[in-house]
């Protein structure tokens, strides 16, 4: 189960690769930024930047718990009213080049991923994140993908190029 | 891959039960209590309770991060000295009937587990205690099972069961 979907950024054609693993029940993904490692671990640990572009477009995104160092927690809303979506997890470790996390959506409250990101320095400002996304069953990794979650990953990474191109990371 | 073995405490003969899942890299591990619910909670979340079970006799336990709540941090020194042992995670999930952590031992700081228990009530003042530890590879689950852990898991449920019969939970 493959989902390539490709993007326009500026000039750059940037593609997010999303692909269920074949042996255990876990979702990888990598996806190429023009950004340091150092502005991708920013992008992801400071509050008000992780805020502007996570998320599918259009869609309002509250932080209501953000503790981003090892052993600390986060939390968030997106959306509002009646048609909001919470999630939550902690942070197990907060480094340089990698950040290790428990991910709920509140939605399906028992349900638990465990999401490792490393951010592989690719050279002249370069950066390839890889986020691996670990299930504890075959069926929740396979309906997680089947639940259109490219979309806003899509739409939310495209957010994150506009910003490092902006200089705003 | 499965290891069964048998403590006697008191006039009751209890029994753990490990076992490698046949189709996800994870480890599953049942073990009944003459406790409730209610007493496995506090002995998983009282810090001073679980620094006199957990591990394998005779080994100094030091809790050096105690914050046993969702969202919260763990962390502990087992031995002291050259012959000291790290753990550390975070607290995803804590409630009454489960608690959902992530766990690392400090020799191998880029593994992770996520661990699930759950607390089934058995009735008559009984518990079985589910454990689920989720494994990021096949590979480094069978390391695990291979690494002797099932002695400091027996040792450490035995002092459980010993506490509980001295009414100390």
């Amino acid at each position: 189960m493959t989902s390539t979907s490709t993007v326009t950024t500026g000039e750059r054609i940037t593609t997010a690769r999303i692909e269920a693993d074949p042996s255990i029940p876990a979702i990888r993904m990598t996806r190429d930024f023009a950004a340091t490692p150092e502005q991708l671990f920013r992008a992801h640990t400071d509050q008000d930047l992780f805020a502007r572009w996570v998320g599918p477009d259009g869609m309002d995104m509250q932080i209501t718990d953000w503790d981003a160092r090892t052993g600390g927690s986060w939390a968030y809303t997106a959306g509002s009213g009646e048609d909001s979506y919470g999630f939550h997890g902690c942070f197990h470790e907060v480094r340089n080049d990698r950040i290790v996390q428990t991910f709920t959506f509140d939605g399906e409250p028992d349900g638990v991923a465990l999401e490792t990101l490393t951010f592989e320095d690719l050279g002249d400002g370069r950066t390839r994140l890889h986020a691996l996304s670990l299930c504890d069953s075959f069926e929740g990794r396979d309906a997680w993908l089947r639940s259109g979650m490219e979309v806003g990953v899509n739409e939310g990474y495209a957010k994150l190029d506009s910003l490092l191109a902006d200089g705003a990371v």
